[in-house]
C-alpha cells in the first residue's frame, strides 16, 4: 500500500500537514490558529514534558502556577515588552455577564504577572535565587498559523528566576540552555542544535540577552526550539523586585526567563520524518514497539500475547495490534505514518518455522528473527534507532551548512540550509537586508565553540537561515 | 512557638485562609477570583495529578488537548448547557488588535468543543467507545471566590467519552466514579466520600444523571469533590455525533463527562488540617520527611546527610532542613504548618547518646529513637499516618451524620454535619425549602449501599448538608 503523503521533495510544507493529519497528531481548532492535540500527539508531548520537567527540577527550579488572566496595565510596565506583545494579544472585555472595568489580557507569556509576585516574595538576599517554572497554555494571536509551529494557543513551560547578581543570572540562563534544552533536544529528541546568542533584532522583548537553540529541519530551514533570556533588571525595576543585600543595601534582582513549547513536536516531525510519515526517536515514542497479529488464530495469538508481556516486563512501551479485521497493508502503513520505531509481525506461516518478522523503521528493514531471540533484537533495534536518527540529523546539518563571505552568498546558501559568515562583515545592515528577503540571523557563535558574551564582540560567526 | 493560625473552633473559614497563606499554598491573583498556586501547593497538585492520571489511563482513556477558546455559538447548541454556564463566562472580544467577528468564550468546560470533534472522528460502532481525557485550565467567573474551592480559573481534568449504548455509557461513568475518583479520594487523599446520584436540581447542565463524590470537611460541611455525568444523547444530538451500527443504521452516541479539580487541595486542607496547620497524607506530601539539622556541627551534619541519603534510597521524599540561621522553633512551626508527616530532629546532645528525635504530625508525638532504628520507624510512621488520617475522617463522618425525619430536623442537623432522611418524604418542595436556607441535597443513596438508578426511585435516602 503506497504512502498517502505528499512527497517531501515535492512540497515540504504540504507533506508536514499531511503527516499531522494522517498520523492523527493534531487538527485545526474552530477559532483561527488554535489546535486540537490528538492522543498520539499528546502522548508524545507527555513524554517530552516528562524529560524537560525532570531536567528543570534537577536544575533546582520548582513548579508553580500563575493566572491565565493578566490586567492590561501589567503589560505596560515594561516598555519593550508591551511593544513586542501588543499586536498578538487576546483581550477579555466581559466576565460574568458584565463589561470589565479593566480589560484583562490572556497571557502571551508571564513575566509581568510573575514579577508582581516576585516583588512580594523577595525581600532579602536569603530569598535568592528564586527559581520557578510553570507548565501552561499561552495565547499569541497568529496571522499565519501552522500546526505545532505557530498556533494562537500553545502549550509550554516558562521558567522565571531572580538572582542576586548578573553573573548568577547569566550562569543560570546558560545552565538551562545546556542542561535542560540542549540535553533534551540532542539526547532525547535526537535533533542536533546550535546554542548561541540572538542578535538585538531577534532578541526577546524585554531581555538584555537571548540565548537560543536552533535546529535544522529536513528541508534545511531553521527552527527556534527553545530560548533562555537574561532579563537584566528590566522587569525587577518595572515591578520593584528588590532585596536587601548582605551589606544592608537595597538592590534590584537580576532575572532570567526561558521557555520551550509544543512547537517541539513540529521539530520532531520535520527533523526526522520521511515520505512514509513520522519517525519517532524511541525515547519519545508512545509505543516503541507494536506487535502485529497477522491473523487471529490461537497459536499466533498466544505467541503475540506472550511476546507483548515479555517486552512490557522489560520496560518497553508496547502495543498489541489485534485489529485483524483491518487489512494488514493498511495497518502497516498506519504504524509507519505514526512513526513507531519497531514492528513485530507474527503470522502463522512464520510461526510454524519458529520465526517472526522484525520491521525496523530506522533504518527501514525487515528481518526474519527466531521467536526466542526477538526480545533481545528489539532492544538492540531501539538503541540503534535512537542513535541513527541523531547521526542522520547531524550528517544533514553538517552537509547543508556552508561558509559564505557575503549577504548575497548567504541568501543563496539559505535556500537549502544554513549559511555561516563573519558577523562583523554582515553587520546590522546586512542583517536587515537579509530580513527583507525572509532570511534571518539565527544566532551568533564563537568559532572556537565557547560562548559569545555580547553581540558586539569581535570575531563572531552569524548563522543565517530561513526559519519556521 | 505558638501557632500563627486562627483556631478552627473560632472561625473555620478564617483558619482555612490562614493555613493557605502560612503554608504558602496559594495567593490571590490580581484579577478577581484568580489564584497563584505556590510551589508547595503545586507539588501537592502534581502528586494528585499523577494518581488520578494513572487511574484514568488504567480505565482506558487517552489524554488529548482541546483549545481554550470556544466560539460562542457552540455553547448555544445545547440548551440547558448554555443556560447553566452563561452567567459565568469570560468573553474575548478582541484578538490581534482587532475586534473579532464572533466573540469567543474561554472554556468553562469542554463538552461543546470536544463534541464538535467527536462528530468528525466517530463514524462507525468500531470507533466506540471513544475515551478522552484532558488536563486543562477552565474559567468560570466567580462572584464569591475562595482559594482552591471556587476560583475564576481552576485546573482540572475533564473526561469525555462516547459509547454505542446507554448501558455502556452508564457503566463507564460509574467506573470512573469508583476506580478513579473514589479510589483516589479514599486510598490516596484519605478522605471518605459518599458516591451517589445528584437530584435534578443539582445535576450538571446538560446531563441526564450526575454522580458525585461528597466528602465531609472538618466543620461538618460537605464538599463536592468530583462528578461523573451521563449525558445521554443530549450533546451527540446537538453536535451530530452519529455512528453506523453493526446492523447498518445510524445512531446517536451515548456520552459521559467527568471532572475533578484543584479544589481537591481545598478538600485536603479542610478534611485533615488542625490548629497547627495542614496535615498531609504521606501519599500526597511533597516531602514526607524533613530531617532537621538542629545545629550545624560536623558530626551532626554527617549523621543528618547519611540519614537523608538512606531515606531517599528507600524511595521516601525527604528534605534536609539545614537552615540553622533560622530559629529551631520557627522551623518546627513551619513544617507543622506545611503538614509534613514526619520530622527527624538531629542535634548534638541526642546524637551523643546515639539518638534522634522522631516527631510525628499524625498523631502528634515525639519519640527518642536510636539512630540505627530510625529509617524503619520512619517508614512505619508514614504507613500509620496515612491510615490514621482516614480513620479520623471516617470517625468524624460517622459521628456527624444524623438520621432525621423532617426538613426542619435536617436543617438543624446540617448545622454541624450531614443529615440523612427519606427522599420520598423530603421531596422537591422540601429540597427547595432547604435550598432557601443554604442547605442542599448532596446526593441520593440506596439504604442497602447499591447504586440508585433514578432520582424518582422509591426508598432512596437524601444526604443533606451545607456545602462549600
Amino acid at each position: 500500500m503506497a504512502s498517502p503523503l505528499t512527497s517531501r521533495a515535492v512540497d515540504f510544507p504540504r507533506w508536514y500537514q499531511d503527516v499531522i493529519a494522517r498520523a492523527e497528531l493534531a487538527d485545526n481548532g474552530p477559532v483561527r490558529g488554535t489546535m486540537v492535540i490528538r492522543p498520539w500527539g499528546y502522548a508524545i508531548w507527555e513524554l517530552l514534558q516528562g524529560e524537560l520537567d525532570a531536567r528543570i527540577k534537577a536544575a533546582g527550579a520548582q513548579n508553580a502556577y500563575f493566572p491565565l488572566f493578566i490586567p492590561e496595565s501589567y503589560l505596560r510596565k515594561e516598555a519593550e515588552h508591551v511593544e513586542g506583545f501588543s499586536p498578538e494579544l487576546a483581550v477579555v472585555t466581559h466576565g460574568g455577564g458584565e463589561e470589565l472595568a479593566e480589560p484583562v489580557v490572556v497571557r502571551p507569556t508571564s513575566e509581568t504577572i510573575i514579577n508582581s509576585y516576585f516583588a512580594k516574595w523577595v525581600q532579602s538576599y536569603r530569598d535568592l535565587p528564586l527559581l520557578i517554572n510553570q507548565w501552561a497554555n499561552v495565547v499569541r494571536w497568529e496571522l499565519r498559523p501552522r500546526l505545532f509551529l505557530r498556533t494562537t494557543e500553545f502549550l509550554w513551560q516558562e521558567g522565571h528566576t531572580a538572582h542576586a547578581t548578573e553573573a548568577d543570572a547569566k550562569a543560570y540562563a546558560l545552565r538551562i540552555l545546556d542542561e535542560v534544552y540542549h540535553s533534551t533536544m540532542v539526547d532525547v529528541m535526537a535533533v542536533p542544535v546550535l546554542t548561541g546568542l540572538k542578535t538585538a533584532r531577534e532578541r526577546f522583548a524585554g531581555a538584555i540577552r537571548t540565548w537560543t537553540c536552533e535546529g535544522m529541519m529536513g528541508d534545511g530551514k531553521a527552527l527556534q526550539m527553545g530560548t533562555s533570556h537574561e532579563l537584566g533588571q528590566n522587569f525587577s525595576k518595572a515591578f520593584g523586585t528588590q532585596f536587601s543585600s548582605p551589606s544592608g543595601g537595597l538592590e534590584y534582582a537580576w532575572q532570567t526567563s526561558w521557555g520551550a513549547s509544543s512547537r517541539l513536536i513540529g521539530a520532531l516531525i520535520m527533523a526526522h520524518g520521511d515520505d512514509n510519515g513520522l519517525r519517532l526517536p524511541p525515547a519519545l515514542a508512545p509505543r516503541q514497539v507494536v506487535v502485529v497479529l497477522v491473523r487471529d488464530e490461537p497459536e499466533t495469538r498466544a505467541a503475540a500475547t506472550a511476546l507483548v508481556a515479555e517486552l512490557a516486563a522489560s520496560g518497553i512501551r508496547v502495543l498489541l495490534d489485534e485489529r485483524t479485521e483491518v487489512s494488514f497493508g493498511r495497518r502497516s502503513v498506519d504504524w509507519e505514518l505514526k512513526g513507531v520505531p519497531v514492528r513485530v509481525e507474527i503470522g502463522p506461516r512464520d510461526l510454524a518455522q519458529g520465526q517472526v518478522t522484525l520491521v525496523e523503521r530506522i533504518p527501514a528493514r525487515k528481518t526474519q528473527v527466531p521467536l526466542v531471540a526477538v526480545a533481545g533484537q528489539v532492544a538492540a533495534a531501539l538503541r540503534s534507532a535512537q542513535e541513527q536518527l541523531l547521526a542522520e540529523a547531524e550528517a544533514r546539518h553538517a552537509a547543508r551548512t556552508t561558509t559564505v563571505r557575503s549577504a548575497t552568498e548567504a541568501l543563496a546558501a539559505a535556500e537549502d540550509g544554513f549559511a555561516v559568515m563573519a558577523w562583523d562583515e554582515l553587520g546590522l545592515e546586512g542583517e536587515a537586508e537579509l530580513a527583507g528577503a525572509g532570511v534571518t540571523v539565527r544566532c551568533l557563535l564563537r568559532p572556537d565553540g565557547t560562548r559569545a558574551q555580547a553581540v558586539d564582540e569581535a570575531g563572531l560567526e552569524a548563522v543565517v537561515a530561513r526559519a519556521y
